[in-house]
């Protein structure tokens, strides 16, 4: 029996679809590769989903797991192979509890960052969102899982989580933390538990189904600074990004920092703006601490790079400022509201309007609709300086070759790790579109060979970094999938848990545009 | 062939024991029960272990580990069950490197707290440890990887892991983090590497032996305040670890907050002091920020909880105060240095003096030779006040019907979390280790009944757990340990990974001493 057979003696009409034009949709990732679904199911509740998983071990088929689908520069909703079921989580889309005493949110994957701010918002409770630029319509859970990094003192969100409710893919369900006892005070409060810590088995990868997700929030703070700090030359970044590292390993900066090449944090605004990099970060606290926190950071960074500038915004300073732009419509200012709102934990579409450099740009879009193609590369390295200018010394010349603007952010994802961010935008062209996938290979292979390694990936890419993980490492992810998922009905290769299926993974050529082969070719060797 | 035949063949004499004597010294837990291995072995290197490794799943024997055997409270040296071989690897004690840069050290697991100490300071890194009061002899990783907290910044232990290497049961090593890359500039930086987060997995477990361990460490501070308060109530303790909670999500304190019953704390000299509890805190950083928190940590605490004292020493004002005791020789002093130590990352024996009120007690002594035996219990809570309170009101008519002194210590472990430890030390005979262990038991069912659940526990004590730990948690554990440990060769059944075998577990009886049986099934029942 085919899967959207089974499907379909299993949900109602309502519940799933094999329309082609939805297949095609979901087929599309945003950097205009394809492959696509058997069909597409929303399960209402644990209930359905649970009646899928059994189904799938049954009848053999595979599923793939979204919480939203909108994993924008990673492989989007795209599954692992084509012909797999994809399985979107959306109408999973419960917020089940609010805990301003013990500071903390259970939530289900469908939960959007603009949904959980608004309860939070509208239930009154005194508690900051640490959100990402992708949107307001983007999972909180599915980024979270995949270990994206924020904005505040929370910003190393996988480390906020406290337990997980998940589905394991033999159709039972277990709870992490202290929900390996069947009764404790602390069930959401303590993450790891008793014996083995078992969260990070379910972040990226396809070993379950997280059904529910405790996050700690941080409490809203008394008073903050929000710090713009612009660097006037090229070379400052790596000094600023490795001196940044110390203060938040000295307690003196405690938010994510983002580093941000002038044309990554402007767009087509950055011709107009003196400087190479802006600098973004929170001190937060009592009025006195944060005070305190600023005149040690700005008295630190003034010694180690002469010449930077900053901008130091109170809510009462940004109120006057934005009062002033209802008239001068400034688009630095624009660009500066991104910060306001990241770094207050409001989720905004504006840093995608900056990143596909258009103005309607929004996260409900569907990825056909987007007005341009891109994909993210990412790599981590240590927080010190010359490993950063190696790093960047990289990425510039390839850049400079391939014929793009050099778009990155660095951030210093925890007080000794940092991570680069780079993207382009492209034409919706086939000649684009090969030309910027021999640009992500170029710099892709050049990263990783130099030890410059990803912090994620996604459908489509796992294979480029294959080659670069350890065989001891690769045997055991291969053991742990197959005692947890034995008829691998779960995303089989994502993240290298189990053998990508021999089936066609997702292919760069756009179906509703001829490309020429031996572009493709070309771009491929 | 047997174990001790296998082994004999494999090392030389000097490098495992079957002596009787010796047997009987690893038999010995501190609360007085008995479990004999069949031999012990001191490998010295990675190729020792990993030919023991291979005997092990070669000849069907199974081996148990320990970085140094010093577990005292929760097992101490002792196997899951008897004829294990025991596996010391006191032996294995380089550092492997201390870099002051990206503030961290690589250790192996013979390491000691007292060993790591000293490396650092005449390496002249200006970093801190974070250390537990277990003493100066104990491991640095086996107390990380069974989870023991500090007293520092950096006293979520666990929590500062950077990366590991492991040797699976399979006998292939593997590489936590970044290692997952055949090649990475953050190898030792980045815990989370890429794909799903396997550190979890070598915590509290028998899935591997951890051959190396990358820590974080605190920058040395500029400027520290050791702070002790005094409760005078008893009912003031449940209001302090509640607002210490909300004061470490405000970031105003940071390090572990211990806060401590006087008998605990105290000992012997309890009874000569005024007040119920010591709170013990350190606020540093920048000397203006960490005067900044005392404000207001002190402005927060005073309208809590009125009535509280306060003593807050800088280096100087405890300089002053030695030199005083030199001539006062005050036992109040002497307690206050325990903490004063412990909060620097000093290793000490003094805290063991206090636990066991013997003057003479020390962290290199054999077990058999300790003046007293103990036992922890210990209990995960939330922070909220309420709960607090409700699980002080178990353990208190329990001490007293019991008829012993309220010893526990509540340690803000995290940010939400807080740990109850409480124990008691009884003397070595056998009607008291009966009396002992009838309590141990009311106390260990009360907290679990009521949701209280440990955070960690021990060989000889798993079995008590056991009822109260989730089905599909158990059946994933199971699963866990096949895949990974197909031979079941380390420690079937720690932590419930694999099942206990059913060769004779701890047994709570002294070898050397009569027992009345009759007392013994009394104590059981």
């Amino acid at each position: 029996m085919s899967s959207v057979a089974v499907i379909s003696t299993l949900f109602s009409a309502e519940k799933w679809s094999d329309n082609d034009a939805l297949l095609d949709e979901y087929a599309l990732a945003l950097n205009g590769s394809r492959c696509r679904p058997a069909a597409i199911v929303w399960p209402e509740n644990e209930d359905d989903l649970l009646e899928l998983v059994n189904a799938a071990n049954h009848h053999q088929f595979t599923i793939h797991i979204l919480a939203q689908g909108k994993n924008w520069g990673y492989g989007t909703a795209q599954a692992t192979a084509s012909d797999q079921v994809i399985v979107n989580l959306k109408l999973m889309n419960s917020v089940l509890e609010i805990n301003e005493d013990d500071a903390y949110v259970r939530i289900q994957p469908g939960v959007t960052q603009s949904q959980l701010h608004d309860a939070i918002m509208s239930n009154g409770a005194s508690l900051q969102l640490d959100i990402t630029a992708a949107g307001k319509h983007t999972s909180v859970v599915g980024n979270v899982l995949e270990r994206g990094f924020g904005h505040t003192n929370y910003s190393d969100r996988f480390g906020s989580v406290l337990s997980m409710r998940v589905l394991l893919p033999t159709g039972k369900i277990i709870e992490t933390g202290m929900g390996a006892y069947q009764q404790s005070v602390a069930k959401h409060v303590y993450p790891y538990g008793i014996g083995p810590v078992l969260q990070g088995l379910f972040s990226q990868s396809n070993l379950g189904i997280v059904l529910e997700m405790t996050l700690a929030l941080q409490p809203a703070p008394d008073f903050d600074l929000n710090i713009v700090i612009l660097c006037k030359s090229y070379a400052d970044a790596p000094k600023v990004v490795c001196e940044m590292a110390r203060l938040k390993r000295l307690g003196i900066v405690t938010s994510g920092v983002h580093t941000a090449s002038m044309a990554r944090a402007m767009g087509e605004n950055a011709k107009n703006v003196a400087g190479a990099w802006v600098v973004t970060t929170t001190l937060s606290g009592p009025k006195s601490m944060a005070k305190a926190r600023y005149r040690e950071m700005k008295k630190s960074l003034n010694k180690t790079v002469p010449g930077l500038r900053f901008v130091a915004l109170t809510r009462q300073r940004w109120n006057i400022i934005q009062w002033v732009n209802k008239y001068l419509k400034s688009p630095h200012i624009e660009s500066l509201k991104i910060v306001w709102d990241l770094k207050q934990g409001t989720p905004t579409d504006d840093a995608i309007k900056t990143l596909l450099d258009h103005p309607t740009a929004h996260s409900q879009m569907k990825t056909k609709d987007f007005p341009a193609y891109f994909r993210w590369i990412c790599a981590v390295t240590s927080s010190k300086t010359q490993d950063i200018e190696r790093m960047l010394e990289i990425c510039r010349p390839l850049f400079a070759e391939h014929g793009y603007e050099e778009r990155y952010t660095m951030t210093n994802v925890t007080e000794r790790a940092v991570v680069l961010i780079a993207n382009i935008r492209y034409e919706k062209t086939p000649e684009s579109v090969v030309r910027a996938k021999a640009f992500y290979k170029a710099l892709d292979t050049a990263l990783l060979e130099q030890g410059f390694c990803p912090y994620r990936s996604g459908s489509g890419l796992f294979g480029d970094i294959y080659p670069y993980i350890e065989p001891n490492h690769l045997a055991l992810l291969d053991q742990l999938k197959k005692a947890m998922d034995p008829n691998q009905i779960l995303s089989p290769g994502k993240y290298w848990c189990g053998q990508l299926p021999s089936q066609p993974q997702p292919q760069p050529q756009p179906q509703t545009e001829k490309v020429d082969r031996e572009m493709l070719a070309k771009a491929d060797g």
